[in-house]
């Protein structure tokens, strides 16, 4: 069977680590499956090159970021290759250009257009592990690329939609779990999640998965697997749906955010074109905005939303060249806490009893937001985790 | 003009010499010059890689060893890039992909075949700086190789072949001196010196120019400059013949190579076979013997030659494996002290001078050796560079 695996920064940080991750592909290899690995720089690589190019240029150019952050993955996928190679195991490392990995010539937020899987599937017949740099790619010109936040992910699920396998995602996290262990101690592991609810929960704040490797899955239905590579537990399942012999539960997790604010446009006029203009602005910047909520009044509207904290001040900036005269309110800080299921859809009353744990624990949210699948409020600091402890009871998430 | 400049790995050790490279540039870009930068890794990179590298495995994969040590000219290059976009100055890094440098399949210590100059006329023209990964090519199946020792001043010298202009070598060394500065104070800067003369001299222990950039440079006459990158004082170019308004030198320097044993083979049979042997063995361990000299009597050879210290026990192990018996002894340690100049062939009495410079300070050489253009001895470490000196005002080499 090929299997395609994949290995956070994390877990091939130093000698050991990388020793740990060869010995357990070996395993693999001597259970008789083809193994194609992608890995991600070690450790700090990737951000102690970042300080270097920054103490040359503030604004490093995009390509030569690009062909500079390139070689942390080289670097891992040649010493893993080395090891595995001293373990006895045949192996043999391949970068982005060797594999043909194209992609959009979008420098440090490339999009991947097509691998070519050829160069891949011949060496797994001649029985070598096949180590791949991910994160990265080439332009048609032959320019490198990288492929932002979480592209690692995206590589090993790309490769793996190519292959027609499944992929296992390592990291330093041991699955998904119901809700953040440390502050819900009870939280349970999931063995199985759906794309959908696992995309939510991600966007909620599980930092497991990069959501955009999460719809790439979902989009080729490549079954993903994440499990932490320093333990052999047991790990989940993020799949099309639950297998039928599962209990369907209606609720999957339950997720804080921290740090949030409200911000508030105070008497905007009644007039379309400025609330767009704001909402154009603020997605250029790349900003997203949340939890919105609009009130009318006979002559003005109102727009509230939240957003993390740090990126109040590039919200009032950017705002205030479109109209300074606008009026910009802040609250803050509050939590944002959510629940997530699919099985939501199918079962009605989710949000009755959702809004019945905040009644009974006297808990006002200063924003609601709701979804087919997702439950979401701002609430202060002081009860958040209060109140997600309570949402995890009612649904039944603690082990 | 176009020009190729190369810079080695402690004149872009850090970002303030990144910075001091960047503004070289950008000084000859505004004299309206086109350049075309080689760069080595920074500083300790490659040790640093290396030292990774085995921490894994006693014996890195050769393979996988070039994917790894690629990585340190990559960084260089793009962050030399980054410094000129910086400053102003349009700028593009390119690695041994995307130029397409073609070697063989030698990893680790790979040849030039050829490379493709048209990207880099392409960028030229555009008027951007090309920055080039020294050190690094790839073979036809798309692997990556690494040229060795003195493999960024070989990829520079081969891009100015291609593009028919000279080459300027930049270092922590200022030049091409008659003598070693360290020992001789008075020691000269050579203006000019032949690839011939700087070829024995590098191989004699001047560490200033690799001698295969200086026999590439020798076979497509490729004007070679070597300065300091860390100031402006004129360096030496190494050229084919010395200009004809110079006074031609007999002598154009004189060297010191420390830590050499004398290693007998004793009573050898009067018989080739064995000898042919030793030889073979010792060229197929990549060992450069040297002052080879044979006495033979009635029935027997011996065999004497000079290596440097830290090679004696692999000389042994290598010996022994054709004949246990073979008698070796060695005699140490001493240090080898040369004369070099293009001028010698046609100036007589050179030969008489160096013995009676020997002969007068009553120094006996253990092993002499002589060819066309150097006379070499090879003497006792306290009587060295007292010879060294007297050669030195022999030849008039001082200052």
């Amino acid at each position: 069977m090929i299997v395609v695996q994949k290995y956070g920064g994390s877990s091939i940080a130093d000698k050991e680590r990388i020793l740990n991750v060869a010995n357990k592909i070996k395993k693999r290899i001597e259970k008789g499956d083809k193994v194609v690995v992608i890995v991600s720089a070690m450790g700090n690589t990737t951000d102690n090159l970042i300080r270097l190019a920054k103490s040359l240029s503030k604004n490093p150019h995009p390509r030569e970021m690009d062909m500079l952050l390139t070689t942390g993955e080289q670097i891992s996928i040649a010493l893993l290759s080395i090891a595995l190679i001293d373990l006895g195991i045949k192996a043999k490392s391949f970068n982005a250009f060797q594999l043909n990995i194209k992609t959009t010539h979008d420098f440090t937020k490339a999009r991947i257009k097509d691998i070519d899987s050829n160069k891949i599937l011949k060496e797994l017949e001649l029985n070598s592990v096949v180590i791949v740099a991910g994160f990265q790619g080439v332009t048609e010109n032959g320019d490198l690329t990288t492929l932002g936040r979480g592209g690692s992910d995206t590589t090993a699920v790309a490769i793996a939609a190519k292959l027609g396998s499944h992929c296992e995602i390592y990291s330093d996290v041991d699955g998904i779990y119901t809700s953040d262990p440390r502050i819900i101690p009870n939280a349970k592991k999931l063995k199985y999640i759906t794309y959908d609810d696992a995309l939510e929960l991600s966007s909620l704040g599980a930092k497991v998965l990069h959501s955009r490797s999460v719809e790439l899955a979902k989009k080729y239905n490549v079954k993903l697997y994440c499990a932490s590579s320093f333990s052999e537990k047991e790990g989940t399942w993020v799949i099309d749906k639950l297998p039928e012999w599962l209990e369907q539960p209606v609720v999957s997790g339950a997720t804080i955010e921290k740090d949030q604010v409200k911000i508030t446009l105070n008497n905007l006029p009644k007039d379309n074109k400025v609330i767009e203009k704001i909402f154009e602005i603020l997605s250029d910047k790349k900003i997203n905005i949340d939890m919105i909520s609009m009130i009318t009044s006979n002559k003005n509207i109102h727009l509230s939303f939240s957003v993390l904290n740090d990126l109040r001040k590039t919200i009032e900036e950017s705002i205030k060249t479109i109209d300074s005269s606008i009026d910009i309110s802040y609250e803050g800080m509050f939590d944002k806490v959510s629940i997530v299921g699919v099985g939501m859809k199918s079962s009605p009353g989710v949000a009755a009893r959702f809004f019945k744990v905040l009644t009974d624990n006297g808990i006002i949210p200063e924003l609601v937001t709701t979804s087919e699948i997702k439950i979401s409020v701002l609430v202060s600091k002081k009860n958040s985790e209060k109140l997600l402890k309570k949402l995890v009871d009612e649904f039944s998430l603690g082990g």
